[in-house]
Parts: structure tokens; sequence; C-alpha cells
């Protein structure tokens, strides 16, 4: 277990000196400022670290996939940071959000150059990927903005189903997982069958990753999460957690009074009786198996690969995953 | 005159309808609709028509330049929307920006799919050239985020000189001239000189369409020019009028007067005075006359071409800017 942190630890740094290759001393820096600071942050770079196991699942040498492993990094921290401006989030990693230590506008051209920079990135990977590659990265890209479009639509609908919600996820945050598992794939050479099991690995992450977002955003501590508890369902977003709620009478009242109170003090009173209902009511039981059941069937996707020491991590990875906290 | 025009439009015919292969008909509306919205409000497609032309004067054939035309044009367009929110402009093309008439979320999502959909129709392209073209494209990207950046911190600055003027300006948009005709003639199958020659071709003509678009900012006509006179200067932003203005003592005292003006009414009485002033202190002929210099560098750039129609075409391309009113 040790080793492999270590090891997964050390994919992250060569990965980060890459990204820094791409922002580091670059002018003006009312512009790269913000993003050194954004990047500053930290962050567990999830996208980046499956790309390049999953490369080295295929193909020991990850070297050719580490340039796509930082664009598919850079490309979640553009949304991440565009997101925060969208969703009015002031914390991020424990930290200001760009568009609140700076301003909106720096957060949106922070955002943009981003974008830019992650098909720079992505383009030093070797010519004969090229053309599959950003077909797949730029798909990616527009299915992440579509998500993102649902994800703000449905904050003003009462009609969201567990289906709506699901197709959403699938595109404001499976989609990146996926690509990111893909993409390492093509690199390192797989084959179509070995191309489509990663994908969908990356997939299944992807969509248990969001669904237990939502539920650590409600029973999360602040201080592990970095950011405020609650807040998702404040801003009055759709989350797994709320649609599950909104099915029974009793639980649709429990999200519209939280999402009702503007005063922090009584939000975080009330915050506790949320709690306790979702665990009454069967709420989080039934989001924790959804969970489970994406994670299962992730996992399941590993099965047809031979059993290497790359595998070993990525099953790591996964269950790392699961029980994360924040 | 007729005939090439005819051509010309015949060429933007084509490539408004692969912009709409990537457009129409998407989901979710609350996306596309905007986006929509924003390709019907026209634009001159100026960077696109350089691309296809650059294209054909080199090969006959600029059909597999179509996607790339349209790249640039999708970036553009994405650059016009976030930069509209950034400057706070209600109008565009004679109607509504959209922060304006949707909201600012909607207008960063907006642009953002737009970014993404730009490389995805580059990629279209043949597969030779895909890594080049990414390459150049975005770096471009980059570069225009860059010269944006400037711009922005520009409107707190008091010491900007003509020489970091220029350096904003060749990078928020020159640059994205010069990849257009350059990308046409990598498409085209140019020889390096001729790349080279086509790319400063579309610098200059860049450098002379913006140091224009901030005389015809003041100098216009508001109906003919479909945004708010003066509201470039009125917004703090540094135009090559108000750096030649700000070189004389009197000269900054106008540009001053004039920015702190809010009443409406007021400005537009004060909007005369300085006209006439630019006028009489020799500004706007500086201004004229740094633009002609432009214009006709970029004109010189063609000699080395065979007389085609083509080249006749991008000549009167460049004079139909030269002489343009919006």
């Amino acid at each position: 277990m040790k080793k492999t942190d270590h090891e997964v630890k050390s994919l992250i740094r060569e990965m980060d000196k890459t990204i820094q290759r791409y922002i580091a001393k670059r002018k003006p820096i009312t512009l790269y400022g913000p993003v050194q600071y954004f990047f500053d942050g930290g962050g567990k770079r999830l996208r980046a670290v499956l790309l390049l196991l999953s490369s080295q699942l295929i193909s020991r040498n990850y070297k050719k996939s580490i340039h796509a492993a930082a664009a598919v990094e850079i490309l979640h921290n553009f949304s991440l940071v565009h997101d925060d401006i969208m969703d009015q989030d002031d914390l991020r990693r424990g930290r200001a959000t760009i568009h609140k230590k700076w301003n909106t506008n720096i957060a949106i051209l922070s955002g943009d150059v981003l974008a830019a920079i992650a098909f720079k990135a992505l383009n030093q990977s070797p010519e004969k990927h090229i053309q599959k590659l950003v077909e797949i990265f730029s798909e990616g890209f527009i299915g992440l903005c579509e998500g993102q479009a649902l994800d703000k639509e449905f904050e003003s609908r009462s009609d969201v189903r567990e289906a709506d919600y699901l197709k959403m996820i699938s595109q404001k945050t499976a989609l990146l997982f996926s690509l990111s598992a893909q993409m390492g794939a093509i690199l390192g050479g797989a084959r179509k069958s070995q191309e489509k099991a990663l994908k969908e690995f990356g997939y299944y992450l992807g969509m248990a990753f969001q669904i237990q977002d939502d539920l650590l955003d409600i029973i999360s501590d602040e201080k592990i999460l970095g950011k405020n508890i609650g807040s998702d369902l404040a801003a009055g977003k759709k989350t797994y957690i709320s649609i599950l709620a909104s099915e029974k009478d009793q639980g649709r009242g429990m999200v519209n009074i939280f999402q009702s109170l503007t005063d922090e003090d009584i939000r975080k009173k009330t915050l506790d009786e949320f709690r306790r209902y979702l665990i009454s009511s069967g709420v989080q039981a039934r989001t924790q198996k959804m969970i489970d059941k994406y994670f299962q069937s992730a996992l399941n996707r590993l099965q047809g690969f031979k059993n290497t020491k790359t595998k070993q991590t990525l099953i790591q990875l996964a269950h790392h995953m699961w029980k994360r906290e924040n």
C-alpha cells in the first residue's frame, strides 16, 4: 500500500512538473498569477493519475502519456475556475476562489487560458495519435459544457428525475474520467476491446465520484472538505440526495427548508436535522448503495486485464476513491 | 468588383453552413440557443475569408480548409462573447449581448462551448496537418487570452506607452488574423516562404484593423457601428487614440473628461468636442497614417505571389477593410 502511494505520488509530481512548463514564468502576471495560485491549491489529480495508470496498464512506458495527463488535469481546473464563478462558490481546496480573491473578469480569463493550454499540452503527444486524441478531448470539453448547462438549468426546474440527473453527471463529471482512461489506453497502444474496457472503467469511477460528491456535500466535515458544507444544496443544485428526497413529500419539504435558510447559524442547525432525516428516511443508504454499485461496475471492467502491479494500483485507486472523505 | 463580392459571399455561406453543422439542433437549448443567437447576429467573417482565400491562393481547392475557417470564426466569436462580459458591453452587431439578454453564467458557458467546438472543427482538417494546426491554433488562443489580460490590465494603468499598446493588440487582434492566413497557407500546401508572407499579411491586416477599430469607436456613427460610440474609451480602455492624446496634456485632459462623464447626454455633447480635438490636434491624422502604414505593409506581403484572381480578391479584401465604416 505504501509503495503504491509512493508510485502514484511520483506520477503526480512528474505530471505537475509538466503543467508548470506551460504556466510558470509566463506573462502577463495579472493572468498567470491567478492560474499559478489555483494550481498551488493542490487537488487530487485523479484524472491525470487515471490516464497515466491506464497507459501503464497497456505498456510500461507511460512517458508518452504525460502531456495528455497534464491536459486533462488542466481542462479539469479550467472547469473548476468557471464553475466556481457560476456557482458563486467562495472556497475551493480550502482557499478563496479566483473570482473571490481577484474578480470575475480575471477568473473568466484564467479559465479561458487554461482551456487553451490544455490543447497545447495534449498536442505534445505522439503525432500518430493526435487527431484521435483531439477528437476525444474536444468532444469531452463540449460535453463538460453541456453537462454544466444542464446542471444550471436544473436549478430552476422542479421536474428533474433521476434519469435526467444521471445524464447530466455523465457529461459534467464521468466524461472527463472516461476520456482520461480512454486516452491513456490509446497512448499505451491498447486494442479496441481494452480501450473500451478502460473507457468504461473511467466512466463508472466518474459516476461514483459525483454521487459521492453530492453525499459529501452534506455529510462531510467542512475542514476536511475544504469548502462550505451544503453549498451545492443551498445553491439550489439538484443532487442525487435532493432528487431521492424529493420523491417523498417530507423529503422535498426538508430540502426546501434547508435551501431557503439564509442565516448561516440557523442553516448549520438545520443541517443536523437534515442529516438525521437522510439516515432515518433511508436516502443516505440508497445513495451509498448507488455509489457502491458504480464502483463495483468500474472494478469489474478491469477483470480482463492481466494481474500486473499497475492493475493492483488501479484497483487501489478505486478503493481509495471509494472511501474518500473529501 | 461585383463578381469578387459574390465569390466571397459564397465562401462565407459555405463556411457558415459548416459552423451550423456543429451547433444546430444540439442540446441543451439553454446552451445552444444563445450560441445560435450570437451567430445569427452576423459579423464580417473576415478571419474565415482570409483563411479560405489564403488557402486558395496556394492551391485551387479550398474545400479542405473549410473546417479550419469555421474554427477561426468560432474562436473569434468565443472571444467576443467573453470580452463582452468583461467589458460590460450591452450591444454587439446592433443586438443585445448574451450576458445582457440572458445572464453572465450563460455567456461564460456559451463562450466555453464555442472554444471547445472550435477545436472539434479544426480537427476535421486533413490528418497530415493536424499537429501543426493545433499547435498554431492553441498558441493563438493562448495569445488571445494574454492580449485580453493586458487590455484589462491597461485600463487601470496610466503608464501605457505606444509600444505596450502595439504588443497588446498584436496578441489580442493581429494574432488571429495572422494565424488564419498562415493556416490557410499550410492547408493549401504553401512553401515556407509563402507561409511566412501570408502570416505577415494577416498580421499587418490585423494591426490595421484594431487601430481602425479604436478610431471608429470615436468617429463612426452608432447605427452603422452597431454598438455604443465611445464605449471603449468610456470603459477606460487604452486605445491608439487615448495613447496619442495622452502624450499631450490637453489630450489627456480631454480623455479624462470624456471618460468621467456618466450622463449619457452630456457625453454625447462632449464626444463632439472630443472629435474636434482629435482633428485639430492632429491625433486623428496620425492614427489614420498608422492604419495606412499597416494596410500598405500587408499589401506588400502579397507582391511575391502570382497575379491570380484570388490574389486580386485578397487585395480587394484589404482595400475593403481599409475603407470600412464599422
